[in-house]
Formats: structure tokens, C-alpha cells, sequence
């Protein structure tokens, strides 16, 4: 039994620092790097890269909407041919780092707004997979379980992952419980940790009714942000060590099917 | 005996338009396309390099300083790592187009200030060739005769081509006359005409000075704004053709090398 | 009997020219100046305002979304605040270039999916006029009849301007019938000027459906860009003159009041 | 004697923060305020001038280029009509949030690349001294004592304010050492601090020759960021107070005419 554990990556932008990366890095399999548009930048690409590299963490692009100054977190009223040429642009942009820095890029998860509203609208996320598709088909498309992500995913003929969230509450439906609420985060690091191993193994999770749902755990997502990113990531690792669950990257499409 | 036929293209931006794409297509064998940081966005890029691809015409990189409001014109006391990573992160968002939309990248050709302090900067030159290298090996770097983009680029590896200018005059040390003073150009059409097949031919032009001078010119650039662009490429075309002149695309590094 | 004409201006960025300025100027009594956010830059707010002045033109601010790149067009999902900052930045930016060129600004309009999301949500029609009021309390807000703007400048305690489209198509609830429709511009200019003699002296015109509606035209709107953009202009200049009706800007709220 | 101390503020962007503001407000009397260009968003010019009028702190423009990623930095080729232009356009943003906080505005202070380029081009301080003489000819100018920006100010007829640093190293002929070289900082707190009171009461600064030299110290600027800036605001503080040196804001140049 293995998961894969992914997480925010390559936010910061020139002078400004964000994240934890440096202490994160060590815990995670698989990182999200931004493409410069919602947060990154060039340097930040490529340092980021050059690190996942030196520690075996396996990469893809985490491309959002072109507002910085709203880090990618507001809903914007996009044409499918927007996001399709703004996910081509940015896989593109990691893409050419990727080459320099010799790393292959593994997966594709879209960042804030456009990862919430592709998850509802099927035509967007079926800009977001036909985009994948057209400049690397062995890139595995990340998307909440159930959503359109997976389903347009599926549908293009990429290989997907369902990713669950480890500190996140769930609504019945199998959505996440929107932020505005208080009760969306679960703060408990030993809960969330629990919560995590049963996902991965069972397939459940208690959503905020208090009714079990059925949920897939291809990869799991970590936040990079607040002061304890790092000790709830080592956490995490332990409490899947103690539980048999191994924790490794998905790999690309092709290496998954051979 | 043959030459290229280059043309920037793809500047336009959201609403703004500039240049005239359409017309001077038919004319061109390679198209310098802008990645987005001084013209062009990623919609602009995806129909750029689909009409080059409906018109056989070869395709590169143009990239540029983020300086969209100075169209990438204004020189930047930018770093050689600052440089490296903005050719990487552009020529590889024309990557993630070229993918999608089934056209192999030929060249990379730098614009305005980037081409014209690369030009006598070796370190920034080497920046430029190290990232072209290290993306794809087989890219093309086009550059001004003489110039460090010329020899840094042979140094890292890669086949360039040296590109003179149609209508642009020259100093007698082979550079450009500075567009600040009154003769820069050449205004005449039937002149410039001359003078391209001369340089092709002969590998001669005829500095402001009077005097002849050496120039190698693998590929002639053209400019793609002004109310006689297309106009002024089907003249040149046509005196090509009455001078035995083939006018083709440069090829992949590969492709020539075979 | 009188109306004020207003048209968009100062749209253009960096090396992009957009819309027929020169020509429209002398045909308009107020222009709507972009402030570097949807289009627009600071030399570009110089040199309008300059001509405007020279023009005896009124000017105001055209504040928009942070979306270059989509033209301000796009809706987007910003919060009362968000919209209060950006006007009051935009509004502050263009009250610099107007101190700095001596005239006095009049109004504020403002531009595409924020001025159409504030005609509908009244809690950003309320964040705008307070930015206007907490500014400078005489300038005008404009805005479409019977929207939220006018009802929330109105409860800012500003003066408000109903504003008229000369060549769209209304709804029989008074609101623009959306481009996204075949019938949303009246393309005959002839019906349009008439339209909008019958608008400013009866207070009616004639909605989709073919009822006649009820609509209040303090100024009048016309299209900068387009071929026919200054002909147009000129037409409706001379209709108002045969119809007897004035054409004069709306004056600061101060002026209005004595 | 008296001596005002400032301090860059406000230039947190959008998701990033930057800078200790918070803990360093109580301790100026100056605040320098980014105004979106380099750094800075609307948001945070609000809350800064809403903290600096309930701190008592007086306000100023920051200005710098338009180069956010490298954050005001980078020298740039400008002509001095955009140096011009972006003064204009940012001392008027910043002049929008003043009148919307109801706190007057006070100085200009260019940021940066801007601040180190004007200093010694005087067609630079010249266009920047005209911007703020055009929107408001009582602003208070900051600039290096004896440079462009001092003597340009004074030509404009503005008043002006010599700047010294409270932990920068001085060149025998009064400029800074640069930031390349190793002794450009003052690391010892305690001697930073009687640097200042020297400038402040003797109008003399120990230069890196060991020469004394001459240096005129209206306003001390001390640096915002780094972990011991608060800390190093109040040691500097106590240090001015019992050598008996006042700290007090500049005023506006009404103010201190009168």
C-alpha cells in the first residue's frame, strides 16, 4: 500500500519569500511548482527544480490565473480557450527548466481559482486536459476525486490522481468545506494524520455531517505555508511509516503502465 | 545559393494589435515568435505558430525583457543568470505551443535591448546560448555577424545564423547605425532590395562611410510593422527569385547537420 | 436642452496604439481616461489630458479590473475592498496627471466588467462611490440608469450622471442587451443618432421587444474605436444640433450646485 | 536639535509580506510608502497610511520603476519623460489613498535604482523634481546630500531634505559605498547609532579612508526589513534622546515656512 504526498511548491516572486519550502522538501514526494503566473518566477522555477532534483522529489507544473496580486485565488470569468492557452503557456515555461535542469516533469495540477472552478465546470477542465495532453501525454492530471478534473482527464486520455487533502474537512458530497466556513481546516495534527492513514487505506473519511463517504487517496496534499508545515509533513510520514503505507511519487503515465 | 527570411511576429497583446502578421506570412520562411514578456501572450502564440504551420513557415523563440511596457526596447542592468532564466522559462512556453500544435521549434532569435546588449556583452551572450543549449540542443541562435551572440553560441555548441538586416544601415565595423541618428534606415525598397542580394551573394554591404565591408548574412530579417511590410517582402522575394536567390527556412540543428 | 458626450480615451499601452483618439477628440465634451490597470499607461494619461485640455474637453477616470491582458472585460471575483483600493489608486493616479497638466477632473466612469458587475451588485457599486467621495466628493459618478451605481452614488452623496448608449440595444428592463447577442448593436447610424435625440429629449427609447421604455440620458456614450468611430460622432454632433439640443460636459458637482 | 527618521514602508505585495512595519512603525516619524511599481498594491498603501495617521507618523511617496520582480532595482535605460510620467503617476495613487485616509502627504522619496540613477543624472532629478513640483509643489524632496536630486530639487523650487543613512558606509566624497563591497553596512548597532548622532549634531561622518568628511542630515533613513530592524529603530531612538536631538517629522514646505 503506497501514497503519493504532494505539496505546494516555488511561490515566492523576486524579493518576496512565501513558503516553507526548504524544510518541506525533505518529506514530500511530488511538488506543485508554480509557472509565474498566480506566484514564482524563473529563478524560482529553476532553483526549485534544481532542488527537487537533489532530493529524489518528483515535480509538476502548478499553473494558475495571470493575478499575481490576487495569488491566483479569485474566480475569473475565463473562456475555455484562455485556459487552455494559459496551462499550454505555463507547462510549456516549467517544461524548458525541466529540460535544463534534467529533470522529467511528472504531473500537472492546476493552482487555486482554476483547480476550484475546473472541478465544477467540465468545459474548463476539458481546456486544462486537452492542454496536458497536447504538449506532454504522460503527464498525470492531479484533481479532487469525483470531479471534473478526473472525469476530463480520463476522458482526453491522460492518467489522473486523486488527491485528497490532509488537513481539510469534507462535505457530504465529497467536496471540500469551503474556507469561509470555521470548520473547513482541521487543526488537529494528530487527527488529520489519522484521518490521512484512512483515506489511504480504507477509502474513507468522516465528512462534517458525521457521516462516513467514499473517497480516493491517489496522492495526498500538504499546505507549505504556516509555521508548522515541516513537523506536520514529518508527522504525516511517520504516521504512514507506522501504519505500512508507503510513500513514493506517482510517476509519469508511461512508467506507470509498464 | 539560399537564404533565410525572418520576420517578428506575434507582438500583438489582448486587444492591442500590431503588426502585420497576416500579410507578410505568405512572404517569410522563419517567424520569430514573441513569448509574452515584451509582446505576444499565449492565445497570440498558439495562432501564430498555427498559421505558420497552415503556411510551411519555420518557427523561434523571440524572447525579451519583462517590459511590456517599454516593448522589451529599454536596456535592463540585468544579470547573466537573470538572462539565462527568462530565455529558458519563454523558449519554453513556445515549447509547450510548438507541442501542441505539432510544429518543431527552429531558432531562438533574442529582441530589441536583449539582442542588443547580448550582442557585445559575451556574458550575457553566453547566458543566452547556455539556455538555448540546455533546452533543446538543436535550436538554432540567430545573431548579428561578428557579434558575441555569434561566437558564444559556437562556443556552447549550437549552430547559429548570422543575420543582416534589409533596410538597416551599417557602420563600417559591421553594427547597425543607431536608430537615434537620420540614416539608419534604408528607405528606398528598390535599394534595399539590392543591397540584400548583394549580401547574400557577394557577402558585401556598403557601410554609411562609403566603404564596402564583409557581412555574412545566413538569414534576412525583415520588418513585419509599417504600412509596407508585405509590400515591401514580396519585392524582396521577387528580387531573390530574378537573382537566383532561393529563399528556405534555416532547418533544425540536426537537420542541417545531415 | 442639453447632454453631455462621452466616449473612452487613452486606452493605448507602451507601443500598442488602440482606439481613433485624435479624430474623436473634437467631437466629445468628455473623455473617460483609462489609469493603467485594463489598458492605458502614464505617458499615455499625460499626453490625453494634455489634449483634452486643449480641447476644452472634460475628463474623468476609467478605472478598471488589474487585467491587462483581458482588456478589464472579464468579470472577476473581487470583494467590496478590492474595489475600493482600485479605484481609489486609479482615481488618485489621474488626479496626479491632472493636477500636473492644470485641468480639473469631472467624473468617474467606470470601465468594462466593473462597471457592468457594479450596475448589479450594490456592494461594489457602494465601494466604488465611496472611493470616488473619499477622493474628491465633486467629481461625477457615472453610470447606467436605474443601476446600483446611480442608487449607491446618490446614498455616497455624490452626483451622478444616467448614461445612454447611442448605438446598443436595450432590454425592455432597461438594461444593454449582451454583446454575446446578434441585436446588441444598433449598426445603422442613422437610427442610432435618432435613437439617441429621442433618448435625451423624450426620455424613451424603443427596447428589443419593441416597447418603448423609459430611459434617462444625462450623457451619452459613443465607441472610440471602430473605422467609423469619428464619422459617427460627427453625425450625432450635427443631429443634436438639428434637434436643438445642446452638447456640453456635466460640470463638477460644485459648478452644478450654483 | 532635531532630525526626522524615516523608513521604507508599505511594500508588501498582494500574498507576500515583506518588511517588519509593524514592529518599526512606533519608532519614525517618516514613512517612505511603495506605490505599486516596485512594490506595494493598493491594499497596502491603505493600511499603511491608515497605521501612519494613527501612529502620527508623517507620509511620502516611494516611487520606483515599474519592475516589480526585480523590485525597483535594476537600472533601466528610462528617458526623463517616463521618469517623469511614473513619478506623476504614483506620487497621484498615493495622493488618492491621503486624501481617503485624510492624512496630508508630506515627501518623495524615489525608490531604488531610481533614487541611485537620479543622483547622479541630472536629467533624471531634474523630471523627478518637476513631477512632484506639478502635483504639488509642497511636497519635501528627499535625496543623497549633494547630489542631482538635492541641487534639482532646490531648481524646481522645492524644499528639499539631505538624507543620511544610519548604518551605511560613506565614500571619502560622500556617496555610499556600494552594496558589492564587503564594508558597505555598519553591522555594530552601537556604532551605527553614534554615526547618527555625529551627522545629526556635527554634520560629520567618518568616512571609509578614515577621513572625516562633511554630510548634511536632515532625515535618517534607517531599513525596515532584516530581523533587528525594530529593535535597532528604538536603539537609535534612546541614542537621539540623550544626546539631546529631537525627532520630529520634516512637515510639509508650507509648514515650514511659516
Amino acid at each position: 500500500m503506497y501514497v503519493d504526498l504532494n505539496c505546494d511548491m516555488g511561490e515566492s516572486f523576486g524579493a518576496y519569500r512565501i513558503g516553507a519550502d526548504d524544510a518541506v522538501f525533505p518529506f514530500i514526494t511530488s511538488a506543485n511548482v508554480a509557472c509565474g503566473f498566480h506566484g514564482g518566477d524563473p529563478a524560482v522555477m529553476r532553483t526549485t527544480l534544481t532542488r527537487a532534483r537533489a532530493e529524489g522529489v518528483a515535480v509538476g507544473a502548478h499553473p494558475g490565473f495571470q493575478d499575481l496580486i490576487g495569488f491566483g485565488r479569485r474566480n475569473m470569468d475565463v473562456a475555455p480557450d484562455d485556459v487552455y492557452d494559459l496551462v499550454v503557456y505555463q507547462v510549456g515555461a516549467l517544461l524548458g527548466f525541466a529540460n535544463a535542469v534534467k529533470i522529467e516533469m511528472q504531473h500537472v495540477k492546476a493552482h487555486g481559482a482554476l483547480y476550484n472552478m475546473a472541478a465544477v465546470k467540465p468545459e474548463l477542465a476539458a481546456a486544462i486536459a486537452r492542454a496536458i495532453r497536447d504538449v506532454d501525454r504522460d503527464l498525470v492530471l492531479f484533481g479532487l476525486p469525483g470531479s471534473c478534473l478526473i472525469s476530463e482527464g480520463e476522458a482526453a486520455g491522460l492518467t489522473t490522481a486523486s488527491e485528497a487533502f490532509a488537513d481539510r474537512s469534507y462535505m457530504p458530497d465529497g467536496t471540500l468545506v469551503s474556507r469561509k466556513r470555521s470548520d473547513a481546516l482541521v487543526h488537529d495534527a494528530d487527527e488529520a494524520v489519522s484521518r490521512s492513514i484512512r483515506m489511504v487505506r480504507d477509502g474513507k473519511v468522516r465528512a462534517v455531517d458525521g457521516t462516513d463517504i467514499d473517497i480516493r487517496a491517489d496522492t495526498i496534499c500538504i499546505h507549505g505555508d504556516g509555521a508548522h508545515a515541516a513537523e506536520f509533513a514529518r508527522q504525516l510520514r511517520s504516521g504512514f511509516a507506522s501504519a505500512g503505507i508507503s510513500v513514493r511519487a506517482m510517476g509519469r503515465a508511461n512508467a506507470r503502465q509498464h
